[in-house]
């Protein structure tokens, strides 16, 4: 590792033994986008470490990039410009401290994988039910830096909802300890929801109390073909209206992403002969007594009553129901084989959905041939509206046109009351889409408030506001 | 009406026709104890009058309090010391400006009551879920300010949860506009709930978008006999392991409670001819198919066969629910009518809750001669633990040790992980408080924010920051 005298005069100031090799993973980010700049890559084992490192990049004048699992799709991870960073891994704070299964609440370090936040409340016979794709990869503290989301929105909340309290480390180098495991603490204000969704600008997570959320007695998954986006939502609302909040998850899938599959993942088992314009996929969990199963079939049998399902599968064992959720989970691997032109992470109002859809391929024709696939939390509002070439075409075809296009949708989506970042984040990618879109009141406040605590400015700079 | 000459100046400012007479309930607080200065009271008919007051208070230096239905129970809405305030009533703010039924969201403007917001969901097939005592008074904006909570945040969450988007002003005087109906909605800091929880020190909410859940298919209330708030818990853990989701309140009552109600109320019926040490009050929502009823009897069946309960009722109607309620709600009132030598809004994590009672019980009985009710929403670690005269005394003969006795509670309360305001918030009454026992790092923080947004101190001075 070869250092620059700036760098020397920093790592002489960190606690010994943070340093770690600069491995390539720490300069790259998923969608291959964005690049790093190598500086130093530290990596503390606990709080105390954690404020060392901080306060010493701020005396040096060092920028301070935290990072996670790495798969952020914002480069909030990543700082592809000015000088060199210093990277703040938490890979090595990654204990579960404490478990309370009684209580439903586990403090776990920011460097816990999702998954084995996961695995540590399904020991004690609960739930941590924050789910999403990369939860092997992602880390409990970008999940929170992020209010990552996910499949079980719907009913659990985002990241910020199965949160109760944090341990961070303030832009000041301080250590501000707030790990309550309390559902009910209003003693000033919400710094946790603050920091949370910070994407690490206003400081850095190093713990979290988690909710462990009790496990429902059944579960029942179901794919059921839908006409169209607005039949999927009236079917959800009948959903909702026989079984109280059980249900856990509601995706839409594309006929488009069911394509993409049967071209790249032939082996991926697919519920329909014939590949259906729409389908949704509906998880529910239920009280004991009454049957996942019947409530199910029930389901169905009053969706093609009202005419809004046409023709389903409700999974008959736990293995058939994991081969659905594969299915979904399988679409962004799908997407990217054939590679994206852009992808876009939007949210709507439930009841504009529809119409914004229709509006967009319309539009979207009238742009030149592609293909759109439309997928994702649809019980949230939230979409991921992706564009691809057309058959035979490749996708630098468009370079021209890519960020045009992008801004085209997401302008629609503001006109509608929309966001253009539903669950990604702003990062390094949208910050200038927030410096447009965003409520000039609502933005300067948050400036205010960065610089009131960050006023050096060395915590993640260029995410959330643009550089410079 | 007779003002000031600094009161003629700042009227001077106004929008024309703002100006209220000073009733003498603009002055009041619910259980008597702070009483405000009389100054102005302006209740704008929109956001741009609310702005318009707010820059011209900035311009003569003058104090805002903002001012809801006024049931807050720790002095956010009364100011008693310094130079009499403009008193800012969102009471003609009191609009339901939207309701978008198959999203689930209505949108209201502060003045509305918490009962009007629940009625317009109720018109539409859903639900507000959140509910308390106060709600035919308590207003959407105060509500807010405070993070309310009240007896479904079990199922529900408390205020915070279910708002997705506010219109404020801030203390600059210009107005945020964020009424977004997303469920998702990643763009940068949360302002929302930041100002969510701030009482009015970092602006004045005027409008939310408001969550409206879908309505149980089936809802159900028992009462039931525990010996200790231990077995009540392991009771909770029994239903939501067998009920999902399904529990959504679960109250526990004392039988000192029960006492002051039969001396008090002896018209409210009670469910046993002895008064039992405990009694949790549980209510289910539930999938259609299943009978609350069944649903009930099956955890009263189990909850006896593993000794956790000793009796139970088990509502036959709506009817007997109300009365089940209705007791629960008197409580309160059975408090008042006794005179509380001290009262306490605490939380607590739920596995050291019973081990708290015990110990402060202990405590308390060799401070003096006393009764304790310690009731509340358990199943979120949320108890009034509040002190009463031994029987035949006086309050006032306890008022040389009142002080110590609150100070003792909380530092144990404190001590064991759990806050000293669980629903109520900090206001006036706990400012001290909260400097005393808040991490000094988040106080300091929390400061920081304040100064940065609120330079002047314009924005209800001496709430959750003592004056001066």
């Amino acid at each position: 590792m070869s250092l620059s005298a700036a760098d020397d005069r920093l790592a002489a100031r960190l606690p010994s033994g943070v340093l770690r090799e600069i491995a390539p993973t720490y300069l790259e980010e998923p969608r291959g986008r964005f690049h790093g700049r190598a500086g130093l890559v530290a990596a503390p084992r606990d709080v105390e470490e954690t404020a060392a490192i901080i306060r010493a990049c701020a005396e040096a004048g060092v920028a301070v990039v935290p990072r996670g699992g790495g798969t952020g799709l914002v480069a909030g991870q990543i700082m592809s410009d000015g000088p060199a960073p210093l990277i703040l891994s938490l890979e090595r704070m990654s204990a579960i401290r404490d478990v309370f299964p009684s209580e439903g609440v586990m403090i776990a370090e920011s460097g816990v994988t999702l998954q084995q936040a996961r695995d540590a409340a399904a020991q004690v016979g609960r739930q941590f039910p924050l789910s999403l794709a990369s939860q092997g990869t992602a880390q409990i503290g970008g999940v929170l830096s992020t209010n990552a989301g996910g499949v079980n929105v719907l009913r659990y909340g985002n990241a910020r909802a199965l949160c109760l309290g944090i341990e961070a480390v303030l832009p000041s180098g301080q250590i501000m300890r707030d790990l309550k495991r309390l559902r009910k603490d209003n003693t000033g204000y919400d710094l946790r929801d603050l920091l949370i969704g910070a994407e690490g600008t206003l400081g850095v997570i190093t713990a979290a109390s988690l909710v462990m959320a009790p496990l429902p007695a059944e579960n029942g998954v179901a794919m059921m073909q839908v006409a169209d986006p607005e039949a999927a939502l009236d079917l959800l609302a009948l959903a909702q209206g026989r079984m109280a909040g059980g249900v856990t998850a509601f995706e839409l899938i594309s006929g488009q992403g069911l394509r993409f599959l049967r071209q790249h993942f032939p082996q991926i088992r697919q519920p329909f002969d014939d590949i259906p314009d729409w389908i949704a996929l509906i998880e529910v969990g239920l009280p004991a007594g009454l049957g996942a199963d019947a409530a199910l079939e029930g389901l169905f049998a009053a969706g093609l009553e009202s005419g809004l399902v046409s023709d389903g599968v409700i999974a008959q064992s736990g293995q058939q129901a994991a081969e659905m959720w594969g299915l979904r989970e399988h679409i962004p691997l799908g997407n990217r084989a054939v590679g994206a032109i852009a992808s876009h992470d939007i949210s709507l109002p439930l009841s504009v959905i529809g119409q914004f859809i229709r509006d967009a391929q319309v539009r979207l024709a009238q742009q030149g041939d592609m293909r759109i696939n439309c997928f994702g939390h649809l019980g949230d509002g939230n979409l991921h509206f992706n564009l691809f070439p057309a058959e035979g075409r490749r996708r630098e075809e468009y370079d021209d046109i890519r960020r045009d296009l992008s801004r085209m949708i997401h302008e629609m989506v503001v006109e509608r009351g929309g966001s253009f970042s539903a669950e990604h984040g702003v990062g390094r990618l949208k910050a200038a889409d927030l410096a447009r879109w965003g409520d000039p009141v609502r933005v300067q406040a948050m400036r205010t408030i960065k610089q009131a605590l960050d006023p050096a400015g060395i915590m993640n700079p260029g995410v959330i506001f643009p550089a410079g």
